[in-house]
């Protein structure tokens, strides 16, 4: 499997778009370390747009928490189905309330978007685990509010939710929070960002 | 369901996205049809990339021949499962075959990808209604090859694969068939796009 191809003619493409993907931002992202450009070149890869190598922020301890979040097995937490069905070479489980019972009966009850009430319902449930979360702005705030609830539970979080509603704002709060975070900056983002995020973090975890 | 929203935050989200979304593009899609224009929007609200007013090429029947498709209850058909992940409002059924077994042994026996094995397999099971790519160029090839030996079988296709390697060459091959076609010029495009094509289609039918 490299970079999410597992056939001959997959895998020759895959090769090829990693060489015009360093061509167009290994400038941009030489000051990142090996993880973190590993990382920056898939999401390149899979939206074939450079721009994310300047969208894109790491925290300092992200890399670290995530691959010993993945190695010990741990959950992984997706805000909608889409970001789930794209993570499809994780040994350990991924998860989306979503369409939970209780997910339906939060929003409706408190008038929230279901995005957010399943953050509630997976912690309810125990979850611990890396974050990520490719399309929803309130579900993203809703992590960080949940953080203090269950401190220790949240172990990273790839929040980059998009939209010109609200999705910048949520992942500048989630910069300004200790949770290790990958963000990307602006209106931007999206569920293949995210996907890319998790998957690149996955295979590093295995190499 | 407004946008993809089911609550009310939701759906004062998509609201305010809306009018958001017709500030930035209306000048670039005043030349379209009213259904062409939902799709668009639909496509940069998605995204957050107004760019997609530019990219998106809609050809003269593709909404006409989409809509009639998505009325008599045809199956949708996905490259991969993300995008049928992101198909959430179909009554009819929305399949991809990039998992079945007779997928994996076409891939290994030709060397070609899954995704493009996917679609022989489904066009052999008796698929018929509108096809939607999200990802992959090699599927994208496929349907267009398969059009030639199931003629009338394929309605339609949203045809938005991504990547720098064979994706808008594989777009501009669409662009020169008589499939009623959606696509997005060069590189660009995606899981996102393509569900928002398919979900704006999907929204229009019920109007």
């Amino acid at each position: 499997m490299f970079m999410g191809a597992s056939t001959k003619e997959g895998q020759d493409i895959a090769v090829k778009s990693r060489e015009i993907v360093r061509s167009l931002i290994s400038e941009n992202i030489k000051h990142l370390n090996p993880g973190e450009q590993a990382i920056v070149e898939r999401i390149v890869h899979s939206t074939a747009d450079p721009e994310y190598a300047e969208l894109t922020k790491i925290s300092e301890n992200f890399v670290k928490e995530s691959l010993e979040a993945i190695k010990a097995g741990e959950d992984i937490l997706t805000d909608i189905n889409m970001v789930r069905a794209g993570i499809t070479s994780y040994n350990g489980e991924v998860k989306c309330y979503i369409d939970h019972t209780l997910t339906y009966q939060i929003a409706r009850e408190r008038e929230i978007t279901r995005a957010a009430a399943a953050m509630e319902v997976a912690l309810q449930e125990g979850f611990r685990g890396m974050v990520v979360i490719g399309n929803s702005p309130t579900s993203l705030l809703k992590v960080i509010e949940l953080q203090e609830k269950y401190p220790d539970r949240i172990k990273s979080v790839v929040g980059v939710p998009v939209g010109f509603v609200g999705a910048a704002e949520s992942k500048k709060a989630l910069q300004s929070t200790a949770i290790p975070h990958l963000i990307t900056v602006g209106p931007k983002g999206g569920t293949p960002v995210a996907v890319a995020a998790a998957n690149a973090l996955i295979n590093l975890s295995k190499g």
